[in-house]
């Protein structure tokens, strides 16, 4: 058996309080996005429950199942399932007070973008990957749980289309591989991808950034 | 190459014959149920094929990538493939006459539901994970074909909307771990769960139980 | 770690370079069919990228996961992300001029397919798998990404429903495999697999020819 890619396992001791605790964070609020979403479809609580958990805990199943590193992270952690559907079920009996708490929302939902990007960047480049390699598993990290959550939902997802939101993930990517590069302390190179990446994001947000949209109506095919 | 994780191989010589039978109804069941979903979107007879496919070995198969466990099973038994494309095909020529088997289908639909949460656990429990992860095996199991089935027919999955059915799966998956976990024959153990579970589905199914619905139409995001 | 699958390992070196130029030009073409999809659903350039990506390397990647076959290939050549993503942003630009080479591009497309179920039939049958699975590998990596890129663009894969298309992969795949069962020798069955496929897709674009569909309507269920 391959070792665990868990988080637990790819960072060092001294780093592991304060990821883990972000980690928490980004699964909880990536599992209360999914079951507002499941809950835009009129689902029951046990489709909240899976959409809850695939788009917090899918994103990381999918970089570690197209990497082939086995076993992949929650089935050697169930505490991480009961907490992502606790977190969605939980979100079904607050959901009408939650519009108070948007900013909150949006914040959780930045951070645990950027986490996910560094935790899957970090991943890959622990296994020797090429640099393209590295920076796609902190994507996927990032963003493939919430594909398959609007898949699920049977819409395009939102990740296409909305204000820079994958583009922060491939900002933070290219950042943390360009300073492991550099043999940038690690510490420091953590710290710096987060501020920055989270400033980027909050700054999207805020001046409603969007990447240039390809429109193409001809069907000549 | 780690061991096969087929039905063959997960269960003693005794309960194999009762168990493959009532495997090869599931996925007959589940292939047709596939078919006529395909029918639904008008699909050509591929796309039928296709679709008897995913819906009959799909979760099977996600469940064993998920863990990791190769070879799959059905790439060592060509004769399943050949039996779900089989049945799928045959369910465009009698399709016309089925309406008057809509009782036989739910019946078998039902078992192959019992059935393939039962075998998904004892695959996970017999590799030694932890509970939550043998009750998720299950039911990825009992369910996950369905929901490819449906995402290819570009619908939000039934499963997370219909009258209770994934339930149905949870309920044999955690009584099916209990026994276990209390020692009980493994006959019995399989016996009482999939008298319980089609019981269970039969009245959910007669009385129209569902689970709550969480809707959530405000879009704030 | 087991050996890597891609192409350039699977065929002897006397057939490389073609074969390799026909690889290329099939994962260019599908990046482009992927980014002009995209284009219809108003994605970002993000977006388009990540459609053209899946569509042309995303049904090795499936192969490569369903057959426990690690590590993926394109994760040990990453000139081959560069070149699909190159390609759909390429596409972007030049979207408005393709029209005039609608047929050069199902030419290039065609050749696409065709090599993509060689190389899958190829991989599957160096692995010693019986002769459905080569079958499916074959059809998997000619067809597959063209159905994550529709179910990403949320709609029913044309694949499904398109005059004959998954069939001439599944006829292209049938005729390596008896050809080599005959131990015809190599490069002889690739030629003439090849030709055959090319002409029975062009001619069932001009012909129109389509299998037929299956349609039920009766919502029994």
């Amino acid at each position: 058996m391959l070792p665990s890619t868990s988080l637990l396992d790819s960072f060092q001791l001294s780093q592991l309080t304060t990821m883990l605790v972000i980690y928490l964070i980004a699964i909880t609020a990536e599992a209360m996005s999914g079951a507002l979403a499941a809950g835009r479809r009129n689902m029951d609580i046990f489709g909240v429950a899976v959409i809850a958990f695939v788009t917090a805990l899918g994103g990381g199943t999918i970089r570690d199942m197209v990497l082939g590193h086995y076993p992949i992270g929650w089935t050697q952690h169930p505490e991480y399932v009961y907490l992502v559907i606790g977190a969605g079920l939980l979100t079904t009996v607050i959901a009408r007070h939650m519009r108070h708490l948007k900013q909150v929302f949006l914040l959780l939902d930045a951070m645990g973008l950027i986490a996910f990007s560094l935790i899957g960047c970090s991943v890959a480049l622990e296994h020797g990957y090429p640099r393209v390699v590295v920076i796609m598993a902190g994507m996927l990290t990032g963003i493939s749980g919430g594909i398959v959550r609007d898949v699920l939902c049977n819409q395009v997802p939102v990740v296409f289309r909305r204000e820079l939101y994958a583009s922060v993930s491939l900002a933070v990517c290219l950042l943390y591989w360009l300073l492991s590069a550099w043999n940038v302390n690690h510490d420091i190179n953590i710290a710096v991808c987060f501020a920055g990446g989270l400033a980027f994001r909050l700054l999207a947000i805020r001046l409603k950034w969007r990447l240039p949209v390809f429109s193409y109506q001809e069907r000549w095919e």
